[in-house]
């Protein structure tokens, strides 16, 4: 297991919260924290958001963490997943196709 | 740089899709995906929805995606920036205060 | 146009808030009331959850308040679209396939 | 009761789907309907967006449609809870102070 992972379960087996972690509520958990996130870009310029790192970093890491904590819950290797998933989506979007396009593959053309 | 960003930037360097991810645009994938996630969770019991993994993985994984997309954008350190947020909430919930404890840290007791 | 439509037209042009309100950040806006909502029943039973109406009444009604805002900017009749929505509703999902049935309508059996 | 609730609630009575609709699965609803239409927007112009406007009416009546739902269910009435919203609003967001600003309410300057 990473450093990271044993830092965040740690974090939360020192205040037994693993029995609050249920997967349904660590999903709306991550929601929640994607839309903190989302929201330090609203009715904002990229350069106005960038002006305040931190909030950036703060928001980000609450994303990752809970992600961290589903993962670890369901058994599943954060490498591992992100690795399967990037040859998913290489097949999906082959680099012929999908160069410079911002398409979805299934609006890619077909020829 | 970790592996697991290195292949990540790879497969949006080889479609040239830098140009496409804005920071905000990126917020709002990360959004969207974490409510794609939260989809599997709805209307079932944890049970129904651990039946298939495969859509877990595959949903868990974009939004860890995005995220990774996002940090490299701005050049944040993945693992730093956990560290980091552990230690702002350990102040926040100290083990006495919260253990057991399922409060927002602006309801726990003052005593 | 709706008396509540009026209210709500009448509270951002005073503010003259029509001006931040494109529809894209708008979009953004909706999905941040939705999950301020949502946060409500987070870590909860629906009991507890409804031991709070206030809160529930303030974050239902900003969800419903911005979309009313996107419908005002897009000139669309809200009683229409939904209306509009519900036929379309009813064609994917019968009533005799779908009664007693939380199955998605492409999971609907065919027979 | 107004026409568009009583069409609401004649589509779930009949296929008997108030036994689903919780308010917490509806909450997650109203957020994954969000995300849809905020999908709409994402990687592109306000203009490229409006090309499309039936994908616009159909995800904004969704967000409507649960929204209404989850009011019906708690008993709140729509047009009552968001004239008492935009009340709170108004002392929250005071004309002279918030004319022509997007400052946040507790950002706005005390003077």
């Amino acid at each position: 297991m990473s450093e990271t992972m044993q830092r965040i379960n740690q974090f939360r087996d020192e205040r037994n919260w693993r029995q609050f972690h249920n997967e349904k509520d660590l999903a709306i958990s991550i929601s929640l924290e994607a839309n903190e996130l989302l929201e330090l870009f609203q009715w904002k310029t990229p350069e106005e958001t960038k002006e305040d790192p931190e909030r950036l970093k703060e928001e980000l890491a609450d994303v990752l963490i809970y992600s961290y904590m589903m993962a670890d819950n369901l058994e599943f290797d954060i490498e591992e997943i992100i690795a399967e998933k990037l040859m998913k989506n290489a097949r999906k979007y082959p680099v012929t196709k999908s160069f410079n396009q911002k398409k979805k593959y299934n609006e890619l053309d077909e020829d």
